[in-house]
């Protein structure tokens, strides 16, 4: 393989070098327009040299072409040998099979909305089958829907309990999602939604649709074949949002709100595609979010949407970043040699600043915040949207700009403190300052925006992956867990851990502890 | 002030060199019962040596005297010169002040419940008012309750829009909690639902009750006496989960879950007060945070619940934790001196499992996981309750065992690829393992064992903070951005943000990012 190893690129040394050497804060006003968004870079470390050495980089990594193999449907997954094509999903014109497939879902929907059926839909996926869903529903039915949508993911029976707790099953839809159709949670999950319904003395056929990359597996399991709806093997779990997956969000806040998100996303392919790489907002957020984790070692990144209905964008862009970067290994099998893939997680503001932001102000390492805020709200409380924006912008400014010792004893002073008190409170009240953040301004939550800012994300954790020489597309890390946990459900139903003794010859004994709860455990 | 400095300590000295000389697996089962609760502390590095170092290390930081100080209501927030005195919440017998106040609490839920009122509660209250009751009312009202409870926080006016949705005022009862009754967020979604009463023709005073340390301000906001609920200036918001903020509990789950709560509580104080250091669970838990924080140099800590009933334990504790120890000075102004507080995040497994567990196995850090699993499930699934306990078993068992490269490889090979393919793919499938854990058991999820495990959190938290030298019931971090954040409200109201020219003599004037989204988003 002759994909060069990151620490032997003579660009690499440059972009740290760059990136060392950089003021903590410069002052600037650095805007990147991009469709449906503007991305504010002025809070990241920044200078033309570091900028220069970004692009060098790119160039060494190959950038253009392997931008464009992406947004051609080739082979970009490298260790599963597949393309990761999920753009053409959104493209205004794509391949037969993908057209059909969407107006198959608006048929779906447009029928049940003539004939007002199905008042609950029970969405039973998990992951990249979940947290897309979750989002836009989250976001566009907030404050309620004609469809009451419950969404059980978990293998833990009181999520499917909960979620069936109270629905007519006469009015329930099931939706069933799973690309592999063997995924043990949801596998699980439905078929406590079928007993339910039959319990109920209906035909589950009727009541229950799956989508799926395996529709015989599906089919198999009872689903009628007009309610299969089909995924691809080269649409990975965390970039189905784009697939039959959003069937459920399309019964619940409408086709049209698919539709914009296509188009949103669609429109920040070309951007990535198109624009100059200093103008381009993926590759920049990528750029920064390289210097922040390989170079200044920070080990998390925390996402602050300021807008209570992106609660869920925190675990969809998690997933989308975690598991894509969530290696240590090139593609060349390799150790890539700096750390890789940050700790993603957060909380919509304000809410976040009553919990942890303490932390992000005066603990030892802070995290880097991407804020997202739209300028725009939809409902009719000025008052409100322009705390919530202040707030934003309060709260950015002041992890930026810190407060210095001197600042505080003056503060402290003005409080009326005496000496004494001055010098002993006024340590607790510094804040060092400088860490970085992106600001994105979205005009108001429509799909339009949405959509593009999740394809922001995901070419941001493409071009980071590039740059580490990671494949963002696999994800090998998750199969050992499963493997285990399938030798330990039996052990769990026998009663017995598998001991040196006992162990058949292919497994190895489990540790102490792990034999002591098996023993424990066992039912 | 004579607190000696953390680094000054040659007991902190020795704990880092046995820390540091610690295999990263031990192999044996190391378990400690507490009330409520088993803590399995097998996964994380021990030895003989590092146990009397950290028992070495609490004597020097005065730990007896310092935890009976905690638990007799002394002034231990050294800052703000007051007690924390949130354990006399709980204890079977307290000053006559907190039992009529908690009696006040029951008596209104047992005349509601018996006039069959208040078919709907709106909850209003942000951080510490609001995740320890959205903890408690999913815990237990997970499959639905007669009354409906929504919680509005986020000053964003969707949260309060959303929250009111579809409720029938008449039946709706408006919970405001406020320690100051200042809180931003909280007034101003009170006033709505204030104008939504009005609005309905009903009186605001006869369907809003406050819990607040200040109620003169209560009265003067419009609440009745007779409707508000005390509480003190001593019991922090992170803690305030025992006092009258539980009124939503109560009316959602019942009376019997606060005072389990308590009980669970007020069993793990007298543990921490009594059990030997070894044996001493939140000690246990403390060291080895401590261990993994500052000489392992890991950055966060996950919480991994495997009960789905458990989602809010996350933002309960990643508050609890990281408001408390989010510091990098001591109670004497100094530089602790190591990294502190780590950040906290995590979700409930399995749905971890397929977020972000990619990056658990096989991300350059990784983090310490805290798994919390339930022995006996509240559902009548057996097949589902041995899959969430083997899957959480499985996964901790990974993350400790890890995989070499000669074992992927020879998986490689059972599955048939060749050499080439082997050679390729194999370095994919490699784990470090070693990765730290505490494994929690709760018999079952009852309010005695969760109360004794937010107890638990509270205590390792207490004694971190005493380790580390800093005080963990400030929280000066959050005042910089509120002060900021009025000016910029003021600021967005009149259209100009502060420049140079413009800016009042005592505020400094804003980066120009700053400025530029002020002008660009006033209204």
């Amino acid at each position: 393989m002759t994909f060069p190893a990151l620490l032997d690129l003579p660009e690499w040394k440059r972009f740290v070098l760059a990136a060392q050497t950089c003021a903590p804060r410069a002052d600037g006003l650095d805007l990147i327009e991009a469709p449906g968004l503007v991305l504010d870079t002025s809070g990241q470390r920044h200078s033309a040299d570091l900028l220069a050495a970004g692009e060098a980089l790119l160039e060494a990594r190959d950038f253009a072409t392997q931008r464009a193999r992406l947004l051609a449907g080739d082979e970009v997954n490298v260790t599963e040998h597949r393309a990761a094509w999920h753009t053409v999903l959104r493209a205004p014109r794509g391949p037969e099979d993908v057209l059909s497939a969407r107006e198959r879902v608006d048929a779906f929907v447009r029928r049940a909305d003539s004939e007002r059926r199905w008042r609950h839909i029970v969405h039973v996926g998990i992951g990249g089958s979940d947290w897309g869903v979750r989002l836009a529903v989250t976001a566009f039915g907030y404050a309620g829907t004609w469809r009451d949508v419950r969404f059980v993911a978990n293998i833990d029976g009181h999520a499917i309990e909960g979620g069936l707790a109270g629905l007519d099953p006469r009015e329930t839809l099931v939706v069933l999602v799973s690309k592999s159709f063997t995924t043990a949670e949801t596998l699980q999950n439905g078929a406590r939604a079928r007993e339910w319904l039959k319990a109920a003395g209906l035909d589950p056929a009727a009541h229950m649709v799956a989508v799926t990359a395996q529709p015989e597996r599906a089919r198999a399991w009872g689903i009628a074949d007009t309610h299969i709806f089909r995924l691809w093997d080269w649409v990975g779990g965390r970039f189905s949002i784009w697939s039959a997956v959003s069937l459920t969000t399309a019964l619940s806040v409408g086709s049209d709100v698919l539709a914009g998100l296509r188009m949103g996303a669609a429109a920040m392919d070309e951007h990535f595609a198109q624009a100059p790489l200093a103008a381009n907002a993926p590759v920049r957020m990528a750029l920064a979010g390289i210097v922040n984790r390989s170079v200044l070692g920070q080990g998390s990144l925390n996402i602050a949407p300021y807008d209570s209905r992106l609660a869920n964008l925190v675990p969809y862009v998690q997933q989308l970043d975690m598991e894509s970067l969530g290696k240590s290994v090139d593609v060349a099998g390799r150790p890539v040699g700096v750390p890789t893939g940050p700790a993603v997680w957060g909380m919509p503001g304000t809410d976040a600043q009553h919990t942890f932001f303490q932390w992000m102000h005066q603990g030892s390492d802070g995290a880097p915040v991407d804020f997202i805020l739209c300028r725009q709200a939809d409902h009719h409380w000025p008052t409100h949207h322009r705390q919530l924006l202040a707030n934003c912008l309060a709260q950015r400014e002041a992890l930026m700009r810190g407060k210095t010792l001197d600042e505080a004893r003056a503060e402290c002073r003005a409080e009326g403190l005496g000496a004494a008190a001055v010098e002993a409170l006024a340590p607790h009240r510094v804040h060092p300052g400088g860490r970085p953040n992106h600001l994105i301004v979205l005009p108001r939550l429509s799909p339009y925006s949405l959509g593009a800012l999740l394809a922001l994300y995901e070419h941001k954790v493409f071009t980071q992956g590039l740059i580490w020489g990671i494949d963002p597309f696999d994800q090998w890390g998750v199969e050992y867990g499963k493997v285990l946990a399938k030798g330990i459900i039996a052990e769990l139903g026998a009663g017995v851990a598998a001991s040196a003794e006992t162990a058949p010859p292919a497994a190895t004994p489990h540790d102490a502890s792990t034999h002591h709860w098996i023993e424990a455990l066992s039912s």
